[in-house]
């Protein structure tokens, strides 16, 4: 056999694994406590899971499964099932992809990254300062990590071929490396900041309503700053402690970006207005707690703004087919999560846990809590898979133990994102990184689990207590 | 001024005007009988089908502006804005969009239409009924005519382009005319035929059910089949008249098809599961009324086995962002339809226009509401759009005059399908052929007018014995 047919064979192996664990959950008998409503939900999503886990299937084709013999088999409602695709915050999150890429298209994005570098690139740390700043101002409307990745890759790619740092004369450790690891490991940062920085953050604190707990998007912000503020400054200098960078001084990289934006000329009237609507579109979501304005309705509005002025176009929209694809695997994956906390699932299999945890102060179970669930991810290939799987369980066990619902909430949804470099695979924005051969995959274990104990001290520590102080 | 900038002008101009028009409709006095969040709801749906009339807007940034103004004014709430996008029949679209690719890529779409002309095409007559055949099999799982009029068109031109019937040298009349204006009146059949065949019939048909009408697939399906199955000999026929091929024979179109079979070899295992699933996914659609199956967790499951199969992959889903646009316009503009006649628009609307017609017998006002539905046509671009916008005024002023609902329901739903050939943007589907060069907008107001009115004649009277005998 080839390899690929190798490969194949072994996927349906791996297929046929998920398919007799579905059924024999699906057949065993059910657990005291549960309706069978709601263990053949579990069933069906637990199996979905795994399918992705242990890569039998890809996530979206594991969800359209899942949908289709929840719906079929009569466990959810047609109208529970499909629930998720007109949830505001998942319709956000679409609108957000879109206009991302009237960010890259409009030239804005770049602008932005060569004005930071001109201003504090000379020495490759302040480069990877640099790129991380970047990535943290656009982030707020680039909720696909995965999207940004990719541009912040180009970016990064093209500092270090520039720097004569490249894979194919085996020079990657002058400086590629270095900024590829340090890109990465921002990117955790900046996801965490912002409620619209990931997919997985809205979706988690529309979850942690239905736990009573309210996560807007200041309180969002307010809490995850403290923390992000000291990681930003220690984790690159810490990267560079123990993944060090052979070219320490690039005084070429601010006469390389000051070039390209003069080359780019005037700002265009396309950046403004692309700037300006994301400027609007950011203050409206800050205040929107306050204010009663819908978010995605407001997203809506910029996305309209951005269409009538062509910035982003029907030719645009054609390429835009991984939007529908998150939407699909998203709201499905969304409303089983929901539909088994609603079922009792949760709170069930959240009892049982909290047996094992009880009799302990809240602070250790928040504390054990915590490290658990950072430490599962490295059996987790996406991140938001994670965080709809367990999220609920665990906030479940926390609210029991008496922690504060807020903390709980917002520590395990920071988790979600600062745990994203503990493996290659835990997130789908470190792909891009790996693929183009700068970072070694085996390189991330030891350094990005480094960094991921890193931003771990830091939340537990520094972020629980401005956590509790603020709130 | 350049032509570019003179359009973009004129373009900026009708903007302005579809604005006002809102405006001044948004504060004018709230005419009586009517809440002012339904006065506001009008004022914000008609303007954005008065900018797509116009052509000031596409119909995405239209929607897209009237989804953002509608919420952050506050006349729905963002969950009732929304729903539509969790509504089974639209998703059903969707995922028949994407199902409607791995019929292209299996290659069967291209075998079945092979077959018919290896069997039926010998005359040019004979070549117009094998593609309207072909077209009337895959319909049913094709709910975008537009992709469909894709896939035909690519057939009929190369058909055309064997025969020698071309436009660059003066010869698109001895073929290739006639078989792109059959094609085209073919679409408007096949559309009507099968509920899953054009995207806004399950759209019309759960518009229906908030009426108090019930239209299942098998309803829509037998309602059509008798006057269907006459214009699909007679329509055809009449092109030959009135717009005649100048070569009749073709003999070497079942040899040319017959070649392309050889050519293709034994059927492909891909294309025996595509088959498969199509056969399974249409005979349960149509079983789906009786066994309360969910048709749209059927498609879903359908297209789970073409991912499994690797028949339709994540890099086709790529390209779909077409069918996410879609989505997005369809949603949006189907939710405010149905608020508009929640909260009392449509019969508000429905009983000042009955006033009109009160006093005569409910044949009378079906026939003159079928003929005005008919003929508003010519203002319309897109099909759903008008049936968005009408269909639930004009089933009310039926219902209220007494005609049955199905009936009324259905010849509605049956003519914003068979009216589509009254102008040359009366479909999207129509917009590639004319684009070809083949057939020449203008042909279209004489012909096509001349098909409509066929259509019409034989739904007017044996349709709607047919429907009345059946029902």
């Amino acid at each position: 056999m080839s390899t690929h047919k190798k490969e194949k064979f072994k996927q349906h192996i791996l297929q046929l694994f998920v398919l007799l664990f579905g059924l024999s959950l699906w057949y065993m008998p059910i657990p005291q406590g549960l309706e069978a409503q709601a263990w053949q939900l579990f069933a069906i999503f637990i199996s979905a899971i795994v399918a992705v886990i242990s890569g039998a299937l890809a996530i979206l084709p594991a969800s359209i499964f899942a949908l289709g013999v929840t719906v079929l088999s009569g466990t959810l409602k047609p109208e529970e099932a499909y629930s998720g695709f007109s949830e505001g915050f998942i319709l956000l999150i679409i609108v957000a992809f879109l206009i991302a890429r009237g960010v890259i298209k409009s030239g804005l994005g770049k602008r932005i990254a060569f004005l930071i570098i001109k201003k504090f690139g000379k020495s490759t740390l302040g480069l990877a300062y640099s790129v991380i700043a970047a990535d943290m101002l656009i982030s707020p409307a680039f909720p696909s990590n995965t999207a940004r990745s990719g541009v912040l890759f180009s970016l990064v790619n093209a500092l270090a071929a520039d720097s004569n740092s490249k894979v194919a004369d085996g020079t990657r450790k002058k400086l590629g490396a270095f900024l590829m690891m340090s890109s990465m490991a921002g990117l955790t940062l900046s996801s965490t900041l912002w409620l619209t920085a990931m997919a997985a953050n809205p979706a988690g604190a529309k979850m942690a309503e239905a736990f009573g707990v309210q996560i807007d998007y200041g309180t969002w912000v307010i809490g995850a700053v403290a923390p992000v503020a000291v990681l930003f400054f220690l984790v690159p200098w810490v990267i560079y402690k123990i993944y060090p960078p052979e070219v320490k001084e690039t005084p070429d990289a601010p006469l390389i970006a000051k070039a390209a934006l003069e080359k780019m000329g005037n700002v265009h009237k396309n950046e403004w207005i692309m700037g300006a609507v994301f400027i609007i579109m950011v203050f409206l979501w800050v205040m929107s707690g306050s204010c009663g304005l819908d978010k995605t309705a407001v997203a809506f509005l910029g996305l309209g703004i951005l269409m009538l002025t062509n910035i982003f176009t029907l030719e645009d929209m054609r390429e835009e087919g991984n939007a529908l694809g998150t939407l699909v695997w998203f709201a499905i994956l969304f409303s089983m999560s929901l539909y088994l906390n609603k079922l009792g699932f949760m709170s069930w299999l959240g009892e049982h846990i909290s047996t094992f945890v009880s009799g302990y102060s809240w602070g250790i179970v928040y504390v054990l809590l915590v490290i658990a669930y950072v430490l599962i991810h490295y059996f987790f290939v996406s991140q938001t898979a994670h965080m709809l799987a367990l999220f609920g369980v665990f906030l479940e066990v926390g609210l029991q133990a008496g922690v504060p619902g807020v903390l709980m909430a917002l520590m395990l949804l920071y988790a979600t994102n600062f745990n994203a470099l503990i493996t290659p695979q835990g997130s789908s924005a470190n792909v891009i990184y790996i693929g183009s051969g700068y970072v070694e995959a085996g390189e991330i274990y030891k350094v990005g689990g480094i960094v991921t104990l890193v931003n771990l001290l830091i939340f537990l520590t520094l972020g629980t207590a401005w956590i509790l102080f603020m709130m």
